[in-house]
């Protein structure tokens, strides 16, 4: 199958066709399924979205480091994958996700911990000297 | 007060530094302060953060039509923004909020109503022919 059809033929085989716009990347939300909290945003390219449908297990694209970003490789914070839901522009992902100890590096459950105004809200639920060397 | 001299001052008097980068966006998350529901994801400007921030009602940059958004002002379908949360990097939003009707103008109460597989998850919760004229 040439590459053309196979686009053409993405919405049928392999549901909602995602657009990956000019960039390739789209925002990835990932929300803890069973609290509902909002735990980090960040991007995912077409295959990080193919190996996250594949093994079920977060992967996104690294922005800084430009590779393919399996969540939790290096801290073991993986984040099992329970439904990828798409937005109705298809230009967002949602990640509905079991997260394994904290999301952020910072030590937080969620990336999300302070507000604006500069109060911390979130928990912190690690020691990140302790995971990250 | 200079520009500059304003800039140097946001953390202190502003709460966090946002990072809006080259693009002078960031993606803000809307999620429903009751349920925990995510809503919908847009783009936010250094203005469309400040005018929420100052009104209490969300408002976000529209890419499309390059200017300033305030959520539900055709629709009726506003946001009142409980709290605005920041991520780690300090380059992405969550706002916490009380949806009126439903935030997708497909008539869902979430953009997020489809699974990537293309399986409808989402609550229709109003007409939007009767909403959108």
């Amino acid at each position: 199958m040439s590459a053309a059809n196979e686009e053409e033929t993405r919405t049928d085989t392999d549901g909602v066709a995602v657009d990956f716009g000019d960039s390739g990347l789209v925002p990835a939300v990932a929300q803890d399924a069973e609290t509902g909290e909002v735990l980090m945003l960040a991007y995912a390219d077409r295959e990080a979205l193919e190996r996250t449908r594949e093994t079920g297990r977060a992967h996104y694209h690294s922005r800084s480091r430009d590779e393919l970003w399996e969540k939790g490789a290096t801290s073991g914070h993986t984040q099992s994958v329970e439904e990828v839901r798409v937005d109705c522009d298809a230009d967002a992902l949602l990640y509905v996700v079991d997260q394994t100890g904290g999301a952020c590096h910072t030590g937080h459950r969620s990336c999300f911990h302070r507000t604006v105004d500069g109060d911390e809200v979130g928990e912190r639920v690690f020691d990140p000297d302790a995971v990250y060397e």
